[in-house]
């Protein structure tokens, strides 16, 4: 096994490699004057089973194709298997085509990561299941709600409800509430006139609850924050805010945090993770040890299923 | 344009060719000893613009392997270009990889339809946006939003709210909603020990209310059935089904009938119409005119997104 | 060494996995709502050496998608190589464009078989050699001419011919009579102004002898039928059928054994061997030991090429 | 349209270009010292509908490579459409696997002519029906039974029978017999222990009749030789040797003709006429106006199924 | 003809659109909270000839990976054709495996572009000839070597003398030189231990010579600042410094500039025009007429291969 | 292991074999009586690491279809990966388009060998590095630099240069030089009205020199004699000339021999050992030892990248 880390997160690649106990191999990353990037990995690969560590975070485009150049040396290296470790694929979000003429990046880049020789991928929390099936090449899709659940577990949920920022993703947070032993509510979207999206109504019952946002990703926050709103409106007792993806950009966390129901913020390190937290109320959990006991299945093979157990 | 039809919906591809004022032409399906099939176009194809009309319907192996041996026909006889039109992707609900080891049937479809030739799909009501991006070829998705908001807008909708039977796809019934512009609602589901899937709750308030269920496809209406045991339990006022794909297998369309609150059931003819309604409550709107208006434009290159205008 | 059995023919599976001394590892068949199947493997796969079996037997389309759904499956689940062992490949006899705008269904399903991620196919008797060179990965052809021949040799050969029922078939029919050590004869064909085709002539001398008919296929049988005709006309001394895949449908054993002249009815079982044969006529041999020692020597990488050793 | 041709047979293009009444566009072959060769079309291809005439024939290691050259060479320069016209496909005799670990050089080549760039090929009397199959581009097969036929229809033919040289090609005898309208007789070969194949019985009557011997291709003519012996030994009354491809090497025309009964040798042009006849018993047929036709439907999108309606 | 421009080098599609007489459609980047691209492309594509225009300038990943979703769109949008113009295809210079285990970009982006689905490419002054192999689709390939002698020879060039600065690349130099009718000379480069590139050595004669540098890409000019130094060395008379792609990155105009020996510095417009030259010394010669030209052809099927006529 | 040879240099994979300790297995090329060719790979394959030794020499199109053929056979027999040893890809030097409507033979040539079914290649001293990129497959690209090296530093080379024949060969000849610790100079040449290409003059001091000619390929050796004629007109003290493919076609020894100033001849055995040499001036260095070793370490998964460590 070999494994290497793009520039993306290589705090996660060492701690997968940590757990694993095989070192992160060096790679180096050049780029030129015209701004075209270069990658060499400086160990062996040939024959090796090579593992790709790279999350979709930003700058997005710099990683993906820093990621394309890496699968395409160890290719042409002779890497006997090569295994993309993506434990965010950002472009899962653009999954259908909503307007006319509109690109789908999330089947785009997928081919992409085809074309340019991988041979599987091991990814975390896609926006959507369907995501799934746009990979021509096998997937091993882990999910992060027991990582979650676990966390939350040990407060009082006794009047606890889940809440999804988005009816279209509701069914995780129905299965994370199942997992809680609460009920589930969802925010309903409405595109206006103006092209933009409003939350228009909260389905299910919320008020005087402690909330639970589950959200996939948590980028810029701003559908988390007319959640808020909604929920103050509702006179709900506390907000806790949970993602898998937290990417937190343009301030994102302490605008969350100053938000006085909010009392916690949970995400897991499948990104980096932001150092930004002034206000205390950032809980990180790690799912290093989740992806390096999937990439030792992989690698011996053996079933990874028993890791993913739909909840 | 040569226009062909499998035999899954002759009627269908008729009512296309009415519209078109293009003659259906003909095909000849043979069935050896052996079982296998052989598809023969009987019209000249080279260079054509060739459409063939065939939803999954069943027995839907057949018309799958019935629809490849044609575009293979086609293919082989020189067609200029090959438009599958499939009003129905049955296979469209294998979406996903929600146990180990299991085939995800909507992506493996998609890619036969390539591999046996086709250029292109037209289709409609796919069961997720996503599986859209399952396609390799141009997909025009259509919707039948517009045709069943044209039906309920006749009645009076004050006290009306739309439900969708399940979270999953819940965002549908919300942009339904907002074409009627009633509130929504959604049935939470929970997947039991025994692998059975149950209602579990009703996200929104339906209390006392004239309810629309909308679904994409109804087949055996099991889950409606059980979503009318929630809904009569709310006291409903009244219960409206409607879908795009009316399958409505093993007698569904009397036992979603027998219920008392129902008061009608609407659907399309994307496939063929059952004739089994017996207390008169079936109502089949046409979707034979937005298809041919897609096949004139694709066939033109005239733009077909207005068409599908997102609601 | 993974073995899976789809539901054509579980029985010869079980044979093979006896022989092999691996038992069949169970998989299972959904069939949805709406006619959709999904398959799951219920054994890990990964890594392994899987073999599928699974003869394309009537309901052919049925067992057709079932393959490659279960190829998917095993691909998604991150198999080592993918061998389908496809005892009678029925589709094979569409091997030729012999009408305008007609499907080659033997080409088309071996593109299919390889679009869902088959890396090889083990297979027996293909109707015409050729169709070998369908396939676009390995393919290791079998035939059972020694088990046919083996069976025949007990008896006395001294008066006897093989004949062909075709002369495009005739080639094979040449071979198991130099194995058997007897001269051969054929039926030539004649394709009637109403798309019938008729026995015109018996090329070769048949009068008054043991005659042997070779065939790879009896399905409902017409083609035999019309030859123990002309074989009556000749006065031959007596008539033994053989064939390698015995499907017998629409009651042709009963048909077949209704003949005075026939003595007997021989086959093997790549196919479900039919209960139906009351006049007891009917011998059915055993593949099983073959294919299982073919697998077995795939999966170690041994010369199979022994094995087909051609007459 | 652009026509292009090798040089293998140049004097089949300019009769096709006559016919089609489209000029041959000049085209370079240059051969560096390395012996490598280069192709260069040296008239406009772009968006033209580009036709490349090439039989298979020796040094067809040269016509084919040259042929792979001249395809890269129109696609790079935007051809529109490349259709290879390629009378004889000498290739396709390597049909089948009849021997462990051999190329099966039919399906190779053409999946070569894909890979180079073709779009669709035009061909002739296929060895066998099925390497139809082997091409995963649309093939037009034409054959040339109706010129032979109209030819042999000028004598007397109440004695005559056709013949095959070998039983593997006896359906294509048997169809040229009902042409004609008389019977069919074939020769059945063996493969003796020191792998040579002999015939060792011809099955059918031909004592005392005039023979018509069909073959599809005759090179060095060993079988017919062979044949020819057999037909002396059963006293015929006359011979004459009929083939598509009269390749004729190594002086088969002057031993065929040595033969005191043959009568006649009767060829057509897809391949290059050999000058070397001196006993004057050789008739050359011409294609070039069956090909022109085909070439002028496919350019015009005419069904060509017309043309080479099954006997 | 439908024309988008990416927003690497809007100006230039204005002015190939001026020129055309087409005017540039509109389209829309959108980037996401998580630093996603997705395009939309705001006019009818169907069965349009579509161009794109996109050099690959810096940020250099950003463009490629706009230039591939806009792609990706135009596909999706059913455009009959797709030709990527990539007026500076930058990755070109990663046409080699220079070290082990390295990426071979120029070759990997050619197949990215390929995989989104663009049916041809036109390309300006590739950084080696060979590059243009690296496509699978086809390619026309100009050179703006016309422009540049047009410029040059406007003065007297008597005592002038063209300089490659690095060996491999003074075959261009070389036939630069004989448009102008002046000698050519070149730079030896030297890798030192240190994975430093030094020039070693100034091939040919250039003592007392009006020097003109050509090179085909200039970005931050170590180069050619290393270059200058030599040539001052040998006493050159003037310098001036020609290049078709003149990105001048990180103030390279100012420092070449700042030479007392160099006179001017030409380039064209394949890449945005840089606003820095405060000297006066640059000059931008425009390409907008070739591309377009160039593209006229394409549409109307005419041929390229003039504009392109080897020096 | 196993090793097979095609007919173009069996003395090479004899020796290569010898290196290995690994026998040539035997396989056997027959070539029909229609000039069509089949190979049969006469020792068990399956699941083996296949390595084909073919370099592509004169009668190059014979040698290039016999390599096709064998990687189609290896294929065929469930080889477990194929590498094609290629000493000598003689097509690349078709590697640009500089004419319109040309083949680029070196693209090509590498599409069919993947299209084959080659796994990956091994090859030595490509006419120009970017060839590398032409490969879809793994490319291991060893180059004899330090045999040529090693050879020419037994001598005095205190007053040699090593000259490149063209300006785009020179960054071989400048490492050359640098490995020898010597000035390097370059010809340039130009392409005549008449299509003839002539040395217009040399680059660099050559006058009084021990000139060391160095080329990738010499076959008639014209550019050379023209060379050489030039080297005399300056005087020069002695000139060896060095090539890594010494295909010598045409009596080129002879005629460079004749040459007063050449003392040697020196080319490695990639190719066949012309035996022509009569004045003994030829020399003749191995590369058996590092084909097998790159071999030895291919088969074993270890780094080939320190055989071809660039100068």
């Amino acid at each position: 096994m070999a494994l290497f880390s793009g520039t993306a997160h290589p705090r996660l690649a060492a701690a997968i490699g940590h757990h694993l106990e095989v070192p992160v191999s060096p790679s180096q990353l050049r780029r030129f004057a015209n701004d075209c990037l270069e990658v060499q990995l400086q160990a062996n690969c040939r024959e090796r089973d090579v593992f790709l560590v790279q999350p979709l975070v930003p700058p997005t485009q710099e990683h993906l194709v820093e990621l394309l150049l890496m699968i395409d040396a160890a290719r042409g290296a002779s890497a006997g298997r090569i295994t993309v470790v993506m434990p965010h694929y950002a472009y899962a979000r653009s999954d259908k085509k909503d307007e006319p003429r509109i690109s789908i990046g999330g089947r785009l880049v997928a081919d992409l990561i085809s074309a340019a020789g991988a041979d599987r991928v091991l990814t975390m929390t896609l926006h959507s299941p369907q995501v799934h099936g746009f990979f021509s090449v096998p997937v091993d899709h882990l999910h992060a709600l027991h990582e979650l659940a676990g966390h939350f577990r040990t407060g009082d949920l006794s009047n606890s409800v889940v809440i999804s920022p988005d009816l279209g993703n509701a069914k995780e947070a129905n299965a994370f509430a199942r997992l809680l032993g609460v009920p589930v509510a969802a925010a309903a979207k409405q595109r206006m006139a103006d092209d933009k999206v409003v939350i228009s109504a909260i389905i299910g019952d919320v008020r005087g609850r402690d909330v639970i946002v589950l959200d996939d990703e948590i980028a810029r926050g701003s559908t988390i924050m007319e959640l808020l709103d909604h929920l103050a409106a509702e006179d709900v007792a506390s907000v806790r805010v949970a993602c898998t993806h937290g990417l937190f950009t343009a301030g994102a966390i302490g605008r969350i945090e100053a938000h006085d129901e909010v009392r916690e913020i949970v995400c897991t390190n499948t990104v980096p993770v932001p150092e930004e937290s002034s206000a205390g109320k950032l809980t990180v959990l790690t799912v290093a040890p989740a992806l390096a006991e999937a990439m030792r299945r992989i690698h011996n093979g053996e079933s990874v299923s028993v890791l993913f157990d739909a909840p």
